[in-house]
């Protein structure tokens, strides 16, 4: 079978990704075999190939992905014929509040999702909503899990909350968004760029700003006066920023930081205003059923960038490298 | 009857504070006239002298306080002989994750505990458990508060958790501690001062460590391994590196920030291990009330630094500028 293999680092050649004919693996007890159909690609992918990751070793990248199972070992018949998204968390554990030390990501150091064929324990399996397309399916579990911790069990958002997603343009956020509007709250969103905030607005933003205007916070404390929570992945300058627009017991939920560290944040107001700064990654299996169901109730539609064969997967890191585009990239294997 | 004043700011006298005979306030319905016992000094006291303080207007000043009801007004008779000690929210609202608008605390813009008599609501009264001397009922409400909140409705801490407490020779920070023992955690501390961390460990401690010593924070790490919560309310570098000590899903709780903001805090770092900053100020009525019988449950003795006599209350002030002792300045109008 055809899988798209990260190398082991040699010097020997100039990318560390390629597409491999390897052998099909075989279903345990416990395991399936998935004809893989559709999968898709996260930044953690790009940064894989490009050795910004820990603990890298050869393996088949890819953490999202959908497929029919094709083959089932002793004690997973009941999985037979049906159509699945994979659940891309390893040894999440029983805490709730946080993953265990023995936790990974599947698709490195585990064999992940871009290849013909996966085999996985019956219980990384949920059934795909029929409200969604194959394509929308893949696109969904690492960014749209990451999302729906960040927005519910950290973020607390709930009807009526008033949220800002900062650069909402990127993966992650654009699922924290679709989220937090069907979960009833107010959105306010950031981009740079005016296309996607222009989408943003149609698909239900309460009000758009773009963070290259100097007075972009301003314009936030205009438009929504105080927040209730921000979900933000860019860390660094703005972070500080963003705290000052919380209110009282107003939270700031962050995934990541692309900016780096942030600089002087006001201790002051934050403790007089009871506000938090919560960090978030990933989520645990409970909230990724959770989230599969969150997303067939709400009718939410993963938003797709662009639909790649999977013979040309490398031409879609090269896109993710470039810089996100709006919307997921997703792969087909059909 | 004598009462401790903050002046006007007229330029005319060296001092904003003053012992003046005004006169005795008359309770109206639903309000008592306490003959006052005790009273206790906070750092708020003498920021407020020092024009540290937002929104500063002459008032009688003083937060904490007990003393017996020796008049009541229409419909608070049943509390006529009482001996109690006062909340000093006022307003903190239905919301128990932060203060109203229009909260304030006792003692500035409202005529507060420093002073022979006062009039409050009747809702603002709490029996005086019979666990504590009148002394130490005192030196409760405004740090223990404080405290209680940080370590109970923002901080989780339970029994077993690992706990660091840094700056525990605090006011706020003593009641921590206190409570954090009494909740069967294991609780670690930082002073500056070798004999009151001698007092700490021989009131319960799991470990010490004198956070002038350059590798404070490895001696910790050392210690305790990693810490489920850690209490501050310094700010500043400190802040930084204690987060760097906080295992996954671990918060720190801040109630001030004495050294200022903190550069640079690990975003990656937190978010990777789900790590939580949280602001904390005062605490909600029914904390309150929690509080006290916390205490009274527990058997906690509050640490009483000094009691000095009331016509000599400056001195306590000045006490207080020169740099805390250990343990609560208390007043005695007895």
């Amino acid at each position: 079978m055809l899988a798209l293999r990260l190398l082991e680092k040699d010097n020997s050649h100039t990318d560390r990704i390629q597409l491999q004919d390897i052998k099909t693996p075989e279903p345990k007890e416990n395991e399936v075999l998935i004809q893989m159909q559709t999968a898709a690609l996260n930044r953690r992918d790009q940064w894989i190939r490009e050795g910004l990751y820990p603990g890298i070793r050869p393996a088949t990248l890819g953490s999202d992905g959908c497929g029919i199972v094709v083959k089932t070992g002793k004690n997973a018949e009941k999985w037979e014929s049906k159509t699945v998204i994979i659940n891309p968390n390893n040894n999440w554990g029983d805490d709730e509040r946080h993953q265990s030390a023995d936790y990974h990501i599947l698709g490195m150091p585990t064999d992940g999702t871009f290849a013909e064929f996966l085999c996985v324990n019956q219980d990384r399996l949920v059934l795909k909503p029929k409200s969604l397309s194959l394509e929308e399916a893949a696109a969904l579990p690492l960014a749209g899990l990451t999302a729906f911790r960040s927005a519910f069990y950290h973020g607390g958002i709930q009807k009526g909350s008033k949220v800002l997603i900062s650069g909402a343009g990127g993966g992650v956020a654009q699922f924290a968004f679709q989220f937090a509007v069907a979960a009833g709250a107010k959105v306010f969103v950031t981009s740079g760029d005016d296309e996607k905030l222009e989408r943003l607005e149609e698909m239900g933003a309460a009000g758009i700003v773009n963070y290259k205007d100097p007075d972009w916070n301003k314009q936030l404390k205009d438009k929504a006066g105080s927040f209730d929570c921000a979900i933000d992945s860019a860390g660094g300058e703005t972070f500080a920023e963003i705290i000052k627009l919380l209110g009282r017991s107003g939270r700031i939920v962050f995934y990541g930081a692309t900016l780096g560290l942030p600089q002087k944040i006001d201790l002051y107001r934050m403790f007089f205003n009871q506000i938090r700064i919560q960090g978030s990654t990933m989520g645990s299996d409970k909230e990724f059923v959770e989230m599969v169901n969150f997303v067939e109730k709400h009718k939410i539609k993963p938003i797709i960038g662009s639909i790649t064969p999977f013979s040309d997967i490398i031409s879609a890191f090269d896109t993710m490298k470039d810089g996100e585009g709006f919307g997921k990239l997703v792969v087909s294997m059909r």
